[in-house]
């Protein structure tokens, strides 16, 4: 059994206890909070289920004990320094860290990766939505100013996304003011974006959500090779899902002595699924 | 640059030629017919384009050169026992062998364990076609009484297909006898079949094929989460271009030590992408 921790409860960390408790080859090694002590902690791997910008702080705490981490860390432009950042200490301890394990980034970096390596020619449009980003609502939570916020990404074509924030403002702010600190926050930095103020959020606040990748492309100089892959999940759920996926994938990376710090796409699709090698071929190949 | 040679010049073959040529790593190191002598290949990793049941011997004699192999092996009852036999040959001389590197298996089998990590529970139907199966063709064609054959594969629903066989006989042959011989043929033993008698089975030629695989399932006990891969495709040209990322991938394993025989589910898909590591994670996780 693959003693399996959690640290952070909220939305992914409530959900990654449902999950690790339906995985027959995982027990749950205890739930910690955000500033509890991790001094004692027993576990073969554990799901770092804070908000994105803590991440580091805690994996770096527990590769230096040899603990597996998986994360969800979702700053697409900060994954290679963040996975750079933890090879090391992962490496020194014989432990493995799984970076940006969700589903973007995380599985739909993989369906990106498969899609290239099919049509190695083309283009890849990823349209998420609508749907609450979850990273990005915390993001809007934590600005100065912002009581409570929900932020909504909505697809606009070809990749292209607007974001919709609604926002409860701290009594006294200035909407103008606060807007400015959410426009100048590297989240919010790329997307056209609305910031609106709500009396509650509560009516924005959604767990469902969902992606269209398309790519069309060109294999073996035969151009209009149409690829698409399309989800409709709910966020936390599937987030956990996967971040439990990967602490197995962890497990067998470490136990073949791959130890450091790696993505979704460098982890053979095998050693995510609970089946032994000839049930996976027998089943999935 | 990755030297690679072709062996087998049918569609898949020569489908190869063009990716490997589009390829900016890798440089065409021969193509080989079917009886032509192996002795003097010089070759970095072979793509064995040959039908499927004559894939073993020659791979068999490219491993004991040290020779990495890639082959669209696609009886799918078959794919274990074909990885197994192949493993201790490529251990033995520090190669590897990458099986069944195809769509279906192959890519598609990614894309089933990927679902599958995301969704324990559940249930995933692929859905092929319509479309012309290449192995059903050459299987057909290969029936004694058989002057020219096309195979067709028609989804009926939930992962279920019928097998349209559109034949030309020899002279003198009878179609009862003729149809019993492919029934009773293992590749056309697990579907519904029509066999039906042609004067020409040219219109029924077709390289454009697809697949939808559906799943639904449940995410951390949360159940309804619904997920699609689709394509439309060119089936000699994908099939070519995939064996040819594959080609990438087995020299990357081979560089790392990963020597034996895999199906594309071992793969770090990182390895299929002419990408270095950090391109590849900013451009695709």
């Amino acid at each position: 059994m693959i003693k399996v921790a959690i640290l952070g409860y909220g939305n992914i960390g409530k959900a990654a206890e449902q999950a690790i408790q339906k995985a027959s080859d995982m027990e749950l090694a205890g739930i910690y909070h955000h500033n509890d002590s991790l001094e004692n902690i027993q576990a073969d791997v554990v799901l770092v289920c804070t908000p994105t910008r803590e991440i580091r702080h805690y994996a770096n705490q527990l590769l230096a004990k040899g603990i597996c981490t998986i994360d969800s860390f979702d700053i697409h432009t900060e994954i290679y320094s963040h996975m750079q950042a933890l090879k090391p200490i992962a490496m020194q301890h014989g432990a493995v860290s799984i970076v940006s394990a969700g589903w973007d980034p995380g599985t739909d970096s993989i369906m990106r990766t498969i899609m290239l390596a099919m049509t190695p020619e083309g283009q890849t449009y990823t349209n998420f939505g609508p749907g609450r980003s979850m990273g990005h609502t915390v993001a809007a939570k934590a600005i100065q100013g912002v009581k409570d916020a929900v932020s909504i990404t909505i697809p606009i074509g070809e990749g292209k996304h607007q974001r919709d924030v609604y926002i409860q403002l701290e009594e006294g702010e200035d909407l103008q003011t606060v807007q400015q600190r959410i426009i100048s926050d590297d989240y919010f930095a790329h997307d056209p974006i609305n910031v609106i103020a709500v009396d509650s959020v509560l009516p924005f606040d959604t767990h469902n959500h969902g992606v269209l990748i398309q790519r069309e492309g060109v294999a073996s100089g035969i151009s209009d090779q149409q690829l698409s892959f399309a989800m409709t999940i709910n966020n936390p759920a599937l987030t956990a899902q996967i971040m439990v996926s990967c602490a197995r994938a962890a497990i067998r990376m470490k136990a073949s002595q791959q130890y450091g710090a790696f993505t979704t796409i460098h982890i053979p699709p095998i050693y995510f699924v609970p089946l032994d090698e000839e049930q996976a071929i027998k089943t999935l190949v």
